[in-house]
């Protein structure tokens, strides 16, 4: 089964340049890894809530690939003093896609 | 630019169904909104961090289009007492994907 990694984070302004730059290094980390699939990273543009200024989805093949890459590896960015991390693994209950466009 | 919704929820166990149901319901007042792209839906597996039972992640063309849609209008599951919400708007700031697979 397909698994979601959403990994939300509070990150102190002091250290959001340290965080974006480590977290780009970690993708080196597991991006060839079996059972990758893909990983966005988003930020907060700050005009609605701001609870968390940024957002990873990566979604993997499995769980067991995930826990491959993550059993004895702790991010760096998690790693820098301040952030907060809440690494959820969730799966997909519903998906909804806009209908395709009127061709007429 | 293209904006993602990207909304954490903590949902009381009494009130996890009705929350999926209102959810699948609320999808019909936005899936045929202009610049809406997709959504998705995710559970959590309770197999690693479990602070949000639900994220619900959700592609639009622009803020513009988002707001349309709910500037007057707060989703049915928010409403449900228990429910707590943090409903952020995001853009991308990297994305990767696995390499295409090795075809030899």
């Amino acid at each position: 089964m397909t698994i979601t990694l959403i990994n939300t984070f509070v990150v102190p302004a002091a250290v959001e340049a340290e965080f974006v730059a480590t977290w780009r290094s970690t993708i080196d980390h597991f991006r060839t890894a079996p059972g990758f699939i893909e990983t966005r990273l988003h930020r907060n543009t700050g005009l609605q809530d701001t609870t968390y200024g940024y957002v990873n989805v990566a979604r993997w093949e499995s769980v067991a690939a995930y826990r491959a890459v993550f059993e004895d590896f702790v991010p760096a960015g998690q790693r820098i003093p301040g952030v907060v991390a809440h690494p959820g693994l969730f799966e997909v209950v519903a998906e909804v896609t806009a209908p395709a466009a009127d061709p007429s």
